[in-house]
């Protein structure tokens, strides 16, 4: 909902099916409304068949005494009687005049626009009614169903229900498709019928559900002749919109201004309330400012959220033609969950079609069609192809990294059992790169150095290396080493491109691979000649550490730490010197522009861990993926042999519902002209010419442009990320200074000339996150490049304003 | 689906509205079964309006030149030419007859008689079309709407489409309301209409979510002279359905046989397919022993299962007339999380609602509607009342227990921070029972004892009890002492009563009450003198130890654990000695029969976990819940001091939903007359006569007859839960006495004279789950009293065949 304002309540019209009497019961609720003494908006988005006969016509012509009050609009008309999306396609193939099918974004934006000219207009207390044209899934203009087109504005809505035989059904099922596109039904209104009675079944079913029905007398039937018509409809109107001001249709008048009061008084409670009683994730209470610091969520669509802005609502009702909500841009991707947007109808539907036919059942030694779909789909064409037997499911992806530990302990221990004493088992080590995250559980914490994450109980149980980082600045790509490597080595290295940076093949011979080998060689032998722990397994945040601040690693390093520690001796069909887990719960699912990480490493790893964008940013669920040799490590006839691991809701149908969909949508989303419009961007930009298989969304001008910016010390992207690390003496995880930086970005820019690329066109501001000094952006992998180019133009203007 | 016959297809045909077209359709359909050679058998259950106009008159009417190949049945005819629930209603008004409105039981029950007769009486390939009345949601007979009332069947779909205007809205709207029941549609009938042209538009919408669109011509109108008008229609079904075997029609039977063929294909699959690519919990592999060792749910209803049954699978089509499919009743409520039965409808609109208007919201210092709601219940009306201030939001009871734990080390690592060092913090203690279990993740492991369940960086922290146990044992509730304190008390004490062992207050300043004082206080010091581990928290699942052999404790030891900890000084507003966490994640929230155990004990914890219950058994998500003395020792000024914790999905919309409408479902149950019914059967056996807190909703004669039996050690039941301890001398986790004995109530028993308690009143199985030799089974909060019944016979079955 990005459109509510104090003095203009409106709300949406939608049918449960054609002629129920959608524009009988809006023109009685607009003259009623006018009756009141409220000035009225009536809007019919979409007129098809002959003006004269048009819903506006209609509203205007039983206005009754207080006509003046009412404003009507339609802002699409076409003259077939038909569906509109046929009407327009007639009318557009017609010989005659070339008119163009406008996009569901243009129909959105031409009412959203329509709705902030109202309300600038009238700074009384007004009423607004929009009705839609035919049923709730009637296609509109372009052919998308209303409900999904009137979507990103999530008016409130009144259903007009069906009085006839077979209207019970078509009431619901449309309430039902309204409900699960997230509308709230403030109201359904249906013809009075003493034979079908649908009333008797109908209200009582939607006061079970919270929502107020009406029964409203029928028309009379239509005359032939347009006087007497006229006569009798008049006379219908003053009998239920009577001058005494007391009807039933007075009564829903009252209602609907209850509820659109009762919104906005809850709407403002939300943040002290919050502060009240929620304990939030990573957030010190004690640095939060009262309610103004609460993002009040009160919905999202597509990559906006739309939230209540306070500082609006303080604001005297007459005094502000402002929104009470306005769309955000959700920059951190909802924390890195968000494939494909917010409220994804396919998404909805797969989630609510699992719980239709499962709710959640019982996984050990179970199955169920969607969950087997999911394993087969990451072992076999995911993440898995060529190299992993066997999926394991969990809820998020620090319990799929504890699941990865324990796999690869099992399997390291069991390998090498009689060396290892209860003490020793119990101290096998990790090695790893300073800076990695695998989530917040205790274990999943002892596979990474001591830090500001740490709890009391932990213990670092491994070895970390400093690792080499690749970087733009000022306009060249930069491989950074670290001191313990620089000394052998002139660092920075300038690299001819980002796509030679990750051109493994290439540079697996260089002099730089070699210091890798040595270093990575020497240092493990260290550890072993001085009694550190004894190491059992890599574990790796292949290209990216997202956590520890969106470090970009020298790819060059990953792998030559995984040839290292599996050595020369290639053991076919099983896993050698240490098992690899590559925690690919950010970096996978092309978060960064690629399926997975190994193939451009050019090595699998033996186990591996996916989560996040998994279930398309809707429910937690995370696969931990093993090879058949660290499966084999748990296989014996005793139970107490076996992974003794599990969650409550183990691979739940509805996680594994959703990942089925999203990635059958990503797969396609892969293959289109928006990513293969980027990816030529990029590739064209590889002086070498080669296709490469790093790029991103974000635009390669605006990225180098950017980093030749004197706040910022380097930034990095690949796929849907962009992370800038901006020049700040303090550093560390409690620096401020991207937040100071980029605050202005927060709040929304009002620009009169032009509409934004948010839903409906309404000015945006942007949510984002820091690490540190690290700002970071991120996409869903279906964000619109329109929308990436504007956000992209105000981390410019904020940084501009900034020097 | 609890009906799937090899030899016998079977499609129920649902209307997108009244007088689409389904008897037409239909017809045409069984015309065309009939002229393929297939016996046909069309049943209306439900069939309104004058018989000589009904529908089965009319397919008999129109069935052409293999009319002897069909056999029509209606279950429930009435005259009044309304929707069902109206007719069945006016006639049970009518004074000159009494007749009861069908419940939806005897409803289903009905139809699925009806097919198991059909399925045994032709054992050639056959077709069977069900047709329902009106649309989608038109009510049945009990007012319950038709696709409610079909679904304990789940019969695969034919929706036969809207042709007029508005008819691709009721279309679409009407399959999605299929959908999000769980049906699959597989195939759209409309007829066709060249104005409208709406199959143009819902041939690829359908294609596109892989469904099967067809356009049949339209019949011609309706003649008012009999004969005229039966020659005209007979001529359009010469026309549909040609002699020649051409047509659309028979393109969609030949489709309908296509999708039946790939059902039982892909079903037939899904154990071999799941033994090759996942990976279970909990589950050695190594003792699966091939496909029919892997339970294949194919849908779920209410407390049940529908499984795949491979040994009917495996018989040839026409040697056997059983269903591939049969239900199951789900015994461990899938692993704890069930509370309302599978599928249920309205916690799916809950998801599906919270999914369309949200999908997931990022929530660090946010906020959302459902989350507030939810945060706002268990703290001030929940679990939480009277004592606790904040609610964290996680994954599952394990990450639930780790922020519980992290919250516990802080607190007191913050007030007795001077004295620890970074040594004595990493190894602080957790004082609680032997046999505990908080989640398998690695922190939580290592808040209890070594075991099977621990991986090799377990490392036990704290001390852990022997706890006295409660149970009954031959009809006498018993309290059984550990041999630590059972030498200064006679062990087993045996108890006047259940409610007598649950009355604390009265128990409080007995005997036993100061031994275990005596004993804990002892144990403690004792610790402290010989160095033992800083204990820095008591950790407890109140009452019931789950994992751990679903152990019930003697609530009084727990009671005095709490005391003691605390000792006397009441610290007003903050947490006194040790911080206490309750891990109520498998007893909360009424598992047991209360909503936490709290006040049952007569006292509060400072931290307490939900999960399992919390979200209705759909999808995962925990909450923590925190006093404000908690809160406060991780509030300052510094990011490093907030609890730095939290998952990417944490507080998603679609749990938080869930879990709103979960526990306002779970309030008016626990009101209601099935628990008010169980709980009197139970108070009445209090000797005291006073109401009680414990109760059981399994019969206590049987509970008490069943502890009497010869196999059987001591058993325990409250709430949803009974738990069976079988004797055996080897015991532990491995042992597999209870599996053998309860064998065969995985197996149905065909009773041909009765119907069964499950959907369609089929044979059902049990599945349950053992630990160890502890046998237990759990319902739904709102499992009917007759299905419990009819588990307790088999049970009670079960082990007299063992004798």
């Amino acid at each position: 909902m990005s459109a509510l304002f104090k003095h203009l309540r409106i709300h949406q019209i939608f049918g449960a099916n054609t002629d129920v009497g959608k524009t009988v019961l809006t023109s009685a609720l607009v003259r009623a409304s006018a009756a009141r003494d409220r000035k009225v908006f009536y809007l019919k988005p979409v007129s098809t068949g002959p003006p004269s006969e048009a819903d506006d016509q209609h509203v205007v012509r039983y206005a009754g005494s207080h006509k003046r009050m009412i404003e009507t609009e339609c802002l699409f008309r076409y003259k077939e009687p038909v569906s509109p999306h046929l009407a327009a396609k007639l009318a557009s193939e017609d010989g005659g005049s070339q008119i163009d099918v406008p996009s569901d974004s243009t129909f959105a934006n031409a009412i959203a626009s329509h709705i902030r000219r109202c309300a600038s207009s009238s700074l009384h207390n007004a009423h607004m009614y929009v009705e839609t044209a035919g049923g709730v899934h009637s296609p509109t203009l372009s052919g998308t169903t209303q409900l999904d087109s009137y979507r990103p504005l999530l008016l409130p809505t009144i259903l007009i229900g069906d009085a006839k035989l077979g209207g019970i059904s078509s009431t619901i099922s449309s309430y039902e498709s309204l409900l699960i596109r997230g509308y709230t039904v403030d109201a359904v209104l249906i013809f009075r019928d003493e034979y079908y009675r649908n009333m008797e079944y109908l209200q009582p079913y939607f006061a079970e559900r919270g929502i107020h029905v009406s029964a409203v007398d029928a028309p009379p039937p239509k005359l032939d002749n347009y006087e007497e018509n006229r006569v009798s409809t008049e006379a219908y109107y003053q009998t239920i919109v009577p001058e005494d001001g007391k009807s039933e249709i007075f009564a829903i008048i009252d209602h609907l201004d209850g509820r659109h009061a009762a919104r906005i008084r809850d709407l403002g409670s939300l943040s002290t309330r919050t502060l009240d009683t929620v304990w939030w994730p990573f957030v010190q209470h004690g640095l939060v400012d009262g309610p103004k610091d609460v993002n009040v969520i009160d919905s999202a669509w597509s990559d906006f959220f739309s939230i209540h802005n306070s500082q609006n609502a303080l604001e005297s009702s007459t005094s502000s033609g402002e929104s009470l909500l306005e769309p955000q841009f959700d920059g951190s991707a909802s924390w890195w969950t968000q494939a494909l947007g917010h409220a994804h109808p396919e998404l909805t539907l797969a989630a609510a079609g699992a719980a239709g036919r499962y709710g959640h059942v019982m996984f050990p030694q179970a199955t169920h069609q969607p969950a087997l779909e999911l394993a087969e789909k990451l072992v076999h064409d995911g993440p898995g192809k060529g190299w992993a037997s066997r999926a394991f499911f969990s809820d998020d992806g620090s319990t799929g990294m504890e699941i990865a530990l324990k796999m690869a302990l099992r399997a390291y221990s069991t390998r090498h059992g009689e060396s290892l004493d209860v003490s020793a088992k119990k101290n096998l080590g990790i090695l790893g790169l300073k800076g990695s995250y695998h989530g917040d559980t205790i274990g999943a914490m002892d596979a990474c150095e001591e830090g500001v994450y740490t709890s009391e109980w932990h213990k670092a149980k491994g070895f970390w290396f400093d690792p080499p980082t690749v970087s733009m600045r000022n306009g060249t790509v930069t491989i950074s080493l670290p001191t313990s490597i620089a000394s052998a080595m002139e660092s920075p290295v300038e690299a001819e491109s980002l796509s030679w940076v990750y051109d493994i093949p290439a540079r697996l011979n260089s002099p730089l691979a070699t210091t890798y080998r040595d270093y990575i060689g020497d240092t493990i032998r260290r550890i072993k000649a001085s009694g550190g722990p004894e190491l059992a397994a890599l574990v790796l945040e292949p290209l990216v550490m997202g956590a520890g601040g969106m470090v970009f690693v020298d790819p060059l390093f990953q792998r030559v730490m995984v040839d290292v520690v599996r050595g020369t001796t290639d053991v076919t069909g099983s896993w050698s010197g240490l098992p690899v887990i590559f925690d690919e719960v950010f970096v996978g699912l092309y978060r960064i522009g690629m399926q997975s990480t190994g193939p451009l490493l050019g090595v699998n790893p033996d186990i591996s861990v996916y989560a996040k964008i998994l279930t398309g940013g809707l429910v937690p669920m995370s696969i931990t993926l093993a090879s058949d040799s660290i499966f084999q490590a748990f296989l014996s006839d005793k139970k107490t042999d076996a992974l003794l691991h599990g969650h409550s809701y183990t691979a739940h149908p509805i996680g594994c519902a959703v990942a089925n969909k999203t990635l059958d949508i990503i797969d396609k989303l892969v293959e289109g002209e928006s990513w293969l419009n980027a990816q030529s961007r990029w590739t064209n930009l590889n002086k070498n010419g080669k296709d490469s298989t790093v790029w991103s969304l974000w635009d390669p001008d605006f990225v180098s442009t950017l980093s030749r910016m004197p706040m910022v010390e380097e930034l990095m992207t690949l796929g849907t990320v962009l992370a800038v690390n901006f020049k700040d003496e303090d550093g560390g995880y409690a620096s401020q200074s991207a937040q100071r930086l980029l605050k202005s970005i927060r709040e929304k820019v009002t620009d009169e000339k032009s509409l934004s690329a948010a839903p409906g066109g309404a000015p945006f501001g942007i949510h984002f996150r820091t690490l540190g000094n690290v700002a970071y952006f991120m996409t869903s992998l279906n964000t619109p490049p329109e929308t990436i180019r504007s956000v992209e133009d105000r981390i410019w203007s904020a940084l501009q304003d900034a020097i």
